[in-house]
């Protein structure tokens, strides 16, 4: 493997010192590039995007082909795991994911299988191969998957869900269910994420879409529980180095301290929560990721700027923090707005880390 | 007007003493309710059904045939004010609110006018009258308004949103423009709530559904800023009595004690807050509504009895609590579980109360 020439992010994740503020978007591999445009009309459809190691590692590296972003992160879809366990992912037009066979009762969760990485989810870890290789050490490659409680609502659901009736019926009626089917979907999410970085993957982050609709005790049983569950059976270090965890759960910002005791090395933030309050609370024992509210780069170049600028000091002096926005990036977004971002980000953190 | 027969309600959001605590239903009149659906047929249109007093009357009173609840409240819809400020409100067959003419341009805001309620949104007021008269004193009257920023969300955004690009590119981008917009509309809602206060509302909410989109210091400057400029102008006392005011913003339990400096009565809680810990944050200062999450209707009767006595335990002793579901009751829930709900409020409440 090349040696990494940029492990800002790396460093950052780990509070060790960094010469100015990593920065990356989630979704930075999306829709607001007219060349993933291309790339996706080419494929036929997202699930050939994804399933394709050659055209995910291509739109993987195309956001940095325009910007100087300090990570990359796998283009995948979070659903591929519940796929992998036999529930069917298509994707129906202008209707986001759905399941052929959603789980319904118990003898569906009986029979889910824990799929094998390697042969079952083999298209994601070529892509992980190919990406690294591609890469030649630019910068780290980020791996990822949904949390548990977030693929559930899915898998339960049968796809995206304004009420969650079914899944929350399940929760409240039959939570011994829901613990069965939390606990071999954690399983599964563990051996992916660990194949994932046997594969290259340099860092990894749990994607909590969903824990925020849950009562704070509910959070804590039915999502933050597999979350640290999943972080402890994880690989954390690879090719001589830490693999930090971020986790991410939309609309934690109440629970915090919670997260930060799940042995997670950074915690990701949406923009509903100022990270200055965050840091007070949490910041010795976790580092920061986001929080910059995606809307903002509808607007100016230079509000662009004062809001990163106002970030950036709401955070203040020292390592810890990886700048990002507290959700993906939207796909009506200028991208030049987003190259301001990430230039103000860089040009406007430099001295916040000397000494 | 007949004298108040249980007031138990108004008593809860001044923190006098009650002998249980009161319950009611955000969205108590609506979809779930098989009566309901038939009045809506009768009307013909959903836009009919808000802008007839006698029907309006009608489905706000059906919820109290069925259920031994605390309090009606008026029914409407939150977008009838930007409809009288002229942009045309209509309801796109399963799409939601729409208006014909949204707000795009600092023209379009400085063309605003600022309704009168009496005459432009008369058939509110006439629905007022009409449920005080047929209430017969039963319960209090709840008047209600959308805060003027979840209302700016659908004047600019035109209807609906995931987004919420226009709305927030204009906050970032102009917020000039915004104040201006949030300025006018807060005016014409302080009017409007003071008049269903004339026609014979006994307490009013602000729905704030949207606060909590926004980051803290913007939910500060474009959204909180107008609750309290209303509730500074509003009529407090009526018949005799004070007229409690309800302030709720969906996503806001980490901004209660800001909340709390309004002078509004209550705030309003979803359930991703625990009530226990609200209570210790501003208990002293506001009464608390809430906060069970209306998925646990879909739960057996059982299970909702667990749930509402947790929530009761975790209020704790004493009045200021008026029970409540943390969010609207979906459409797929069971009557006789909302009647479950109710009933477990009722008796399990009896020793919180008891010197």
């Amino acid at each position: 493997m090349n040696p990494l020439k940029n492990d800002r992010f790396l460093r950052a994740l780990l509070k060790e010192p960094v010469d100015l503020t990593p920065v990356w978007m989630m979704r930075q591999a999306g829709r607001y590039l007219p060349e993933y445009r291309a790339t996706r009309a080419r494929a036929g459809s997202f699930m050939e995007l994804c399933r394709s190691p050659e055209l995910a590692c291509e739109v993987t590296l195309q956001p940095l082909e325009r910007f100087p972003l300090d990570a990359a992160i796998l283009f995948s879809d979070i659903l591929t795991v519940p796929d992998a366990m036999g529930l069917g992912l298509y994707f129906a037009q202008g209707e986001g994911p759905r399941f052929e066979r959603p789980v319904q009762s118990e003898a569906d969760i009986d029979r889910l299988p824990i799929p094998d990485p390697e042969s079952e989810l083999g298209y994601v870890m070529d892509a992980v191969r190919l990406i690294r290789r591609e890469l030649q050490g630019r910068v780290p490659l980020i791996g990822f998957s949904g949390s548990p409680w977030t693929l559930a609502t899915y898998m339960v659901e049968g796809g995206s869900s304004k009420e969650y009736a079914r899944v929350k019926g399940m929760l409240y009626d039959r939570p011994d269910l829901m613990h069965r089917l939390l606990d071999k979907t954690a399983q599964a999410v563990t051996a992916y994420l660990n194949a994932q970085i046997a594969a290259g993957a340099q860092a990894v982050q749990i994607f909590d879409t969903w824990g925020g609709i849950l009562t704070p005790r509910d959070y804590r049983e039915f999502s933050l529980r597999y979350m640290a569950r999943i972080i402890e059976g994880l690989t954390r270090e690879a090719e001589g180095r830490r693999v930090p965890v971020i986790l991410f759960t939309k609309g934690g910002g109440a629970w915090l301290e919670d997260m930060a005791e799940t042995g997670a090395d950074a915690l990701g933030l949406d923009w509903t929560i100022d990270i200055g309050e965050a840091r007070r609370r949490v910041g010795d024992k976790v580092a920061l990721q986001g929080n910059m509210d995606p809307c903002v780069l509808y607007a100016s170049p230079e509000r662009i700027q004062r809001e990163v600028a106002d970030i950036l000091a709401a955070y203040g002096r020292g390592s810890g923090h990886v700048f990002n926005l507290g959700h993906g990036i939207h796909p009506g977004v200028d991208p030049e707005h987003a190259a301001a971002f990430i230039d103000a980000v860089h040009q406007l953190s430099r001295p916040y880390h000397r000494d």
